[in-house]
């Protein structure tokens, strides 16, 4: 977990040229190659109705195709191949999108990948189904590791899997009851714990995990992976929550504030529930008692500006930025033994990505 | 699947008292058996917070735990142990559990076994999140079956579990949509193949084909079980739908009607929509168009004057009694082979008990 050292030594962190282009390159390529693997998998057709057809829907949107990326990339780095990974990359992305349904009608969000959220267009008992039928395939892909792999190692990685979903469930219940208990007094600590569980689990931890696995790799201190891992998964959420307050809707696809309406434990609103003043801070505490649907836009205006007054938002990119500069040192460490390689820069220009992502 | 002369010999089926005392027995030290077992697995305590302890929420109210029995009564009566057929009997109970929450956020229910549905009183996030988490559970202990039952067996079970899970929601699937395009001319086969998938696989085709499995029993012809479980499924449907319009909401445990609130396509719904005069059914085609929301007390009443009118009642009574009766001959045919014994005169008395049941 990050400490408040970590955060206070917030050295400028700045990516070379270079590294984001081999960066932006990767990605593109292993998202091509794992949406093509994904589409062959994915059952076609319309029977029943409002069940595969629909599997299809969230994954057809443009994501990033960080987390399979990051798998495929790391086993070749870790000397394993790269058909290897495939099944276990697909059933990673296909979690990732049945998460994204689940967390649309739990969040009651409008916008997913730049177009309306499934639950919205199709109501909530369709958009929860789908996603169960998302997960089932992505369990199967796991499944049909055995062929290629072998028993052990595929039971091993499914083993993985149960940890990483199970951690996403209990990252997930954590927020959830946040703001349904309407908890007021968390310090960064927490955050950094559910966000651990809910976000840097399966984005960053699993898919090293899994990749060192797959290339059967010893050469590489886990633990250390891990911090990695940890680090980048704090880093890239907390650059998320920034995104959510000043992004361009158009890149970033998700409706630009809804976190303020939805009354998200962020980094800022947690630093500007320490710094308001009591006139303000007790109009914040009456905002976040209020139902999403009762929160009106000059409320949400009115948080907004009172983070930027307060040094919220700076705050957080501050953050932000030390998280991925200590993620870079520890990545250098975990991967001293790994030769080098375009995969190897993949893995290590991951930190400056993260924090400068518009998507 | 049951053909209209199954439904056309509709001899009279009556359950004998004896057959139904042990029925009600064994039914009794089953569950009892199955909710030590689960309760000893659930994982206790609240951390997080409404994620566990809402796990065990649904499961302690009194179900019926048919399935389990289903599952353990099968592997006895098929020369098997009972301890092997445990984690995969706890896995089915949690698995309908689960189908129960993500059933009652998808069709609005209020109540459930007796008490307010888990989305009405911790909202729908957190009940999608304990679905979630309820299913995962169940996939470890079938993972866990592995040094059990050896590798090779645990992934047979394994497989039949996928599909088991994909027939399900292939079901739930089916239904969503018939209420979503508010389909109006459905027949009898469009609603025993829904209800194949939605009901009957994971409740008597998995439990059953699961018990011949951790039996390692070959003396049951595969073909005529599934027949048997077919009929029984398509049986006990028919009454779930009858216990909904008419049974007593104290036993019964979910609203009285929610049917017809709902517009589920239930047998008798597809009865009347092809009996009722022209402005009768103008008028019901009327009602379907509506939201659940928009539908009133008075029309729900009028429905279900309109089936008593037309038969509509009387004809699915008919019908499951039909289906119950063949499902005993079939049953009498598949277990030719099996010795007598108490738990084979379980499974024999099932047929008799899903048509008589209360609750």
């Amino acid at each position: 977990m990050p400490s408040e050292r970590d955060i206070a030594t917030g050295a400028t962190f700045s990516s070379d040229n270079n590294s984001s282009l081999i960066m932006e390159d990767s990605l593109r390529r292993y998202r091509r190659r794992i949406m093509r693997a994904m589409m062959q998998f994915l059952p076609a057709g319309g029977d029943p109705p409002y069940l595969y057809e629909l599997v299809r829907n969230y994954p057809s949107r443009s994501g990033k195709g960080l987390r399979p990326a990051l798998c495929m990339a790391g086993t070749r780095a870790f000397g394993g191949k790269l058909a290897h990974a495939i099944p276990t990359s697909v059933a990673l992305e296909l979690f990732h999108n049945a998460f994204l349904l689940y967390d649309d009608v739990q969040d009651e969000s409008f916008l997913r990948r730049g177009a309306p959220t499934l639950h919205t267009t199709h109501g909530i008992g369709i958009a929860v189904n789908v996603g169960n039928a998302t997960s089932l395939i992505a369990l199967q892909l796991l499944a049909d590791n055995r062929p290629l792999l072998g028993s052990q190692l595929a039971c091993a990685i499914l083993e993985e899997t149960e940890q990483m979903l199970r951690k996403s469930l209990e990252g997930q219940a954590l927020e959830l009851a946040w703001i349904r208990d309407n908890i007021r007094n968390l310090r960064e600590t927490d955050y950094y714990r559910m966000c651990l569980r809910k976000t840097t689990w399966y984005s960053f931890i699993y898919p090293l995990r899994a990749a060192t696995l797959i290339a059967r790799c010893n050469s590489v201190d886990v633990e250390e992976l891990d911090r990695f891992a940890w680090y980048v998964g704090a880093a890239f959420q907390i650059q998320d929550d920034l995104l959510n307050l000043n992004g361009d809707e158009s890149l970033y696809g998700k409706e630009i504030c809804g976190d303020i309406w939805e009354g998200k434990r962020t980094i800022m609103l947690i630093h500007l529930l320490r710094k308001a003043e009591t006139r303000d801070r007790r109009r914040l505490e009456e905002f976040l008692m209020l139902k999403r649907a009762d929160r009106t836009a000059e409320d949400v205006r009115w948080v907004l500006e009172l983070m930027n007054k307060h040094g919220s938002i700076g705050y957080a990119r501050h953050c932000a930025r030390s998280l991925a500069n200590v993620a870079l040192h520890t990545g250098e460490t975990a991967f001293c033994n790994i030769p080098p390689s375009r995969d190897r820069e993949f893995l290590l220009s991951i930190p400056a990505y993260v924090i400068s992502r518009k998507k």
